[in-house]
């Protein structure tokens, strides 16, 4: 089901949906006596599991519906109702929904389909009658075209499904929210496979009122919600997703985000190399990473973070501590960390003059710590470790074999002095283990059969613990700019400016240009003495042709006068063929700049707000798409971080004899780029510095072409 | 456990290793009555799981052990013994090993530690004195410091370990050979927790005498083994592991490698370019991708894949049919097949009018197909899909809730019909479905939760499956030669040879380089001509200076005489300044190449044979180790589809508006300079071509630059 957008009655102000979730009493509009049909599991699954509150069906067929007593339509219902399953033919759901209204049923919940997403002109008719009815009553509504809302802790069922079924469905700390819903209920099926309790699962179908973030909201608001999983298939809302990801950072509860639909096709509308080098999903991943979500990949991904976070210790950094007896699994475990960007450093000496003093024997006191002889007394080598002032986190290998249940126990009581986490391996089989494998899950541990799963659940879970410190670190400092807001002086108009009046606005913001003169044609053919000293460039300057490489006009490295002048022709004759009666200014006559090429760009992206953009330039960029985002503004260690995130980045350090590039300088011009887009956000947007010239250590960076975009409207 | 390789007795015949497998009676020296010690497990275990040979303890200090009646020694066993497990401390296996001999068993299983992994001095002396007592005895001998043999058909376990507890274990189609005796259990574990039954598993330990290979060939050859599951930490037999992976494509039978200790660390004395660009493991990876050999990270992926050759169809190609009936499970398993290179291609006509006329309604009829109503039929759907010839395998998400067992069983009828193999993605628990699933994985289908793991699973072992095809179609065809023997006229002598002798032996292999004459300083002084036309490069010639960048002996694009002159007189400069006292030839003045930028090399490596090497110039090779490795000779497939791995290899097709490169001229180049590191690898150790410029379509290749390495002996 994907996301519909276009047609709808969502809410502004953040819904309460307490009545939704703890209904006293349920109306189930179309309720049938057929428990496999979608019309009648919402009862047979509430009767079945044990829903306490009142069930109402409505069926004007019908005297009785398994076994309760049937209501003609919801008016007739004694008594208050305080939500609705809508379950009868999309053609009669308008009227059901008013009738709601009339009725005082604040919420209700629409399964069936046939709106919208037929994309047929019989189902956009009955939603356009759907948000009528919706308006009309001010009912709240979840769907049309989903499979309802679950809570698992009252039973209250609005929904059908097959995972409905189970009967030993527990609660738990998730909620999960999916824009589908067979998928949603697989989430929570599997969720309950690793140990993790659902509370509640809503599928959003059409969210013609109700949406995914109205959910996401109340739910991470609650005290019995620890952390939120969510699969999004599409959304235009980027704003939301980067104010709900701030709001999930500052309750300190992660949203475990499973998205899907990240094809790598370019954005549509894209003037500047910035925005033809951002993919749709490169925006989501950015607000991903801003805010608190960990991305997952799949279900085994989520249920081992899930695990992670109701353990409730979050590590300080990404330094693994590894205890074994086996040294395969030692050497498969730390592998994968590294895969994973944790790493392993050496186990302290102080910590080492602890472990000799065990009774024990150890293949190795490095780390991967293995012990051999005595490893069911494993629990004291880790009380030695506790402290190790190296280890951020720990992953060890379980005893095996019959004593396991009493190494669980005295693992349990060591680890619980201290605040670090640890992650248990262990090859465990459920028909065997399942007791003691339940009893360090209850404790908060991940046992994991798999050293690769639990390192990458460990790494994406340092991710969220690190961006979370840093979070509240950082919580009621301000901002500190880079640079002064600054006035462009822009005139009014819209489109692309021309190079040298990007420039000065670059200049504004502190980022310098080369020198340039521009003059008309004939004062260049009338030239004695280069304005500029060679080697020079030489660019056509025309309003109506901004990417002047892709019209062949432009000419580099000239060295005479004699090339200077045959330049200028030849650029304002390329520029022509190009674009047919073009305005020419003239041509812009350029010191060459040396350095490491790089490309800096923002753009004011309509959903998710300006960001900014810095990649290597040439292959790295055009061919493999190395590139880093961030939205803006950013601080200077964004910046650095951004450039640390280019595969190619060891070329700054120093590359064929070159000397270190001015890493800083390239990192403040990021900086000041991006506020140069917040500042004037109204007018611009979009800015390419292509190339940007970054010079060796102190001496800074320069532009050698750019060009800002103004917004059409 | 390390291999251990410098001291052994490794036979050089291959063993037969059936009366190890299969004794008819087995000797336990320095048996145990504690079950719990190392000592004592062996004979507890098979006592409790129902070996049906005879048991013999071997004890100087007991009457009886564990019920049994002892003896002092193997000598004193009464009739004919087959192997022996020897579980003495290492002081003592020596003599223990001899009696063996004397007693005339032929086996011996050491799983006493204290050898030469120890890296002290007593244990290297006792390993000496193994050694001595295994050549004197002829006993052939596994381990030491090892976890042992396991026969799970007839419990004969020559062995100790948690997993032998463990009565429920059932044998099957995979083998197991691991270099930690830990790990290799747990693969046993999990792949039975799996439903793969293993029947051998095998610990090698030092590896003194048997080693990995002879085990690993005896496996395949076995009609019982359907699959072979290595855990590898180091080798140096390089030769080895490819006529290994040769061995399994001939018989069929994958080995599913899981490959630790895969530092990026260059290897060691490497004159060349090409040396410094090949890690160690990508020489692994090199011979297991040319091999039979499918490679695993972790022991999850290795389950899958176990499951996928147990069900012993084998795609044909790379294209998924996705048949599902929730839409966010049919998108996240389609991008997750795409992830890892399966395609997704669209639905056939001729089947989209065969899925119309069926009593179902269909979210989609394109590709992933999605049913709604009447799901429980989708066996119906897969009939339609089997025979579309846009599909080479399947994944079919199952039906839930409780029909589940019926759909299964129609499933299994219907897939039945085809030689094409299907995946089922089912998010099922085991506390409810087990019996169902059992049912599907009997009849050879994976059931796999998670889409990502079925995914990556799917795409590994089609890997194995084309090259499987691929190989069966080849067989018995000869290779046929892109170039000629041809002598190269090498000079007796060693190490690097001149740049223009260099040429030369390409010229020989049809390598085209660009024009030079080489000149002394004075004949350069004189010139009143440039012997070869502008713009050229200079280059010092010196016997002693092989890298002369890295001395900055270059100088390029030169435009005039006098700056010809001012450059001779520098590379000289620079030369004697890098290596003083160094011999010099003179200079060597070229023609400037242009083309795209790659390098081209070849290795004779000393462990596993000569191979070929091809990266894209400068940043992409440099900074990213964007490069490809095959071992030679290859053919003009193989070329193209090294060319075709590299990531930046789009610039070839024409990149930044240049005209696409003479791909094919690339491809044979790089075969033809396979075939001179094979026609004289007894002389040549190493060839650079760096730069090798590749023209523009039909125009061929050019070497910059060239370095022939002969062998130091």
């Amino acid at each position: 089901m994907t996301l519909i957008k276009s047609t709808s009655t969502r809410v502004s102000t953040r819904p309460d949906l307490t009545r939704l979730l703890y209904p006293s009493s349920i109306a189930v509009v179309g309720a049938s006596s057929n428990g496999k049909s979608i019309s009648g599991q919402p009862l047979m699954h509430m009767l079945n599991c044990g829903y306490q509150g009142r069930l109402y069906p409505v069926n004007p067929r019908r005297e009785e519906v398994q076994g309760l007593k049937a209501y003609p339509d919801v008016l007739s219902v004694p008594g208050p109702v305080d939500a609705a399953v809508i379950a009868v033919p999309a053609a009669h759901v308008p009227t059901a929904i008013e009738q709601c209204g009339e009725a005082g049923i604040a919420y209700a919940v629409v399964l069936s389909a046939g709106f919208i997403e037929t994309g047929e002109a019989n189902g956009e008719a009955l939603q356009q009658k759907l948000i009528a009815a919706i308006e009309k009553s001010g009912v709240r509504v979840v769907g049309p075209n989903c499979v309802g809302v679950m809570n698992v802790i009252n039973r209250a069922y609005l929904a059908f499904g097959g995972a409905l079924g189970d009967k030993t469905l527990k609660p738990g700390g998730m909620a999960i929210v999916s824009q589908s819903g067979g998928f949603g209920q697989s989430m929570m099926t599997l969720a309950n496979l690793h140990g993790v309790g659902c509370n509640y699962v809503v599928s959003c179908g059409n969210e013609t009122n109700l949406t995914l973030f109205d959910f996401a909201h109340d739910f991470l608001a609650r005290d019995e919600v620890k952390m939120l999983a969510v699969y999004m298939e599409a959304s235009t809302e980027g704003a939301r997703i980067r104010e709900l990801g701030r709001y999930a950072l500052e309750v300190g509860k992660p949203i475990l985000m499973l998205k899907v639909g990240n094809g790598t096709a370019g954005r549509r509308a894209a003037s500047s190399h910035t925005s033809r080098l951002t993919a749709d999903y490169t925006l989501f991943r950015t607000a991903f990473r801003e805010g608190g979500y960990i991305e997952v990949s799949d279900l085994d991904e989520l249920a081992d973070v899930a695990r992670l976070v109701l353990g409730g210790k979050y590590p300080r950094g990404r330094r693994v501590g590894m205890l074994t007896g086996s040294g395969g699994w030692g050497v498969i475990a730390a592998e994968h960390c590294e895969r994973n960007g944790l790493t392993l450093p050496p186990t302290a000496e102080e910590t080492k003059i602890r472990l000799r003093a065990l009774d024990s024997t150890f293949a190795s006191l490095e780390n991967p710590i293995d012990q051999m002889a005595n490893y069911a007394e494993q629990y004291r080598t880790l009380e030695c470790v506790l402290d190790d002032p190296n280890f951020d986190q720990f992953m060890v290998r379980s005893a095996a074999g019959p004593d396991v249940g009493v190494w669980a126990q005295r693992f349990i009581e060591t680890a619980a002095k201290t605040d670090k986490p640890a992650i248990i391996l262990w090859a465990s089989i459920p028909t065997r283990d399942a007791p003691v494998r339940e009893l360090l899950e209850e404790a908060g541990y991940l046992c994991s059969n798999y050293a690769g799963r639990a390192a990458r659940a460990a790494a994406i879970f340092t991710d969220f613990a690190l961006k979370k410190r840093k979070f509240d670190a950082l919580l009621g400092a301000v901002t500190t700019r880079s640079i002064a807001h600054r006035a462009l002086g822009l005139a009014d108009g819209r489109g692309a400016l021309a190079e040298h009046t990007s420039k000065l606005c670059l200049a504004q913001y502190g980022i310098p240009a080369t020198r340039e003169v521009l003059m008309s044609l004939q004062d260049v053919e009338a030239l004695a003495l280069c304005p500029v000293s060679f080697p020079v460039a030489v660019k056509l300057a025309s309003p109506d042709i901004p990417h002047k490489t892709e019209a062949d006009a432009v000419r580099l490295n000239i060295t005479s006068l004699e090339d200077l002048k045959r330049a200028a022709r030849e650029v304002q004759a390329c520029g022509l063929r190009h674009t047919p009666g073009a305005h020419i200014d003239g041509v812009s006559i350029q010191e060459m700049a040396t350095g490491i090429e790089v490309i800096v760009g923002a753009v004011n992206d309509a959903a998710f707000g300006p960001y900014v953009m810095v990649g290597l330039g040439g292959v790295l960029t055009e061919v493999l798409h190395d590139v880093a985002h961030r939205y803006a503004p950013v601080n200077f260690g964004d910046a650095l971080e951004m450039i640390d995130e280019l595969k190619g980045s060891k070329i700054l350090e120093g590359y064929r004899g070159a000397p270190p590039a001015d890493v800083e300088a390239l990192a403040r011009a990021i900086q000041n780029i991006s506020w140069l887009i917040v500042d004037h956000s109204e007018r611009i947007h979009e800015i390419d510095i292509n190339p940007l010239f970054v010079r060796a250590q102190g001496q800074g960076v320069i532009a050698a072409d750019a060009l800002v975009v103004l917004k059409e409207s």
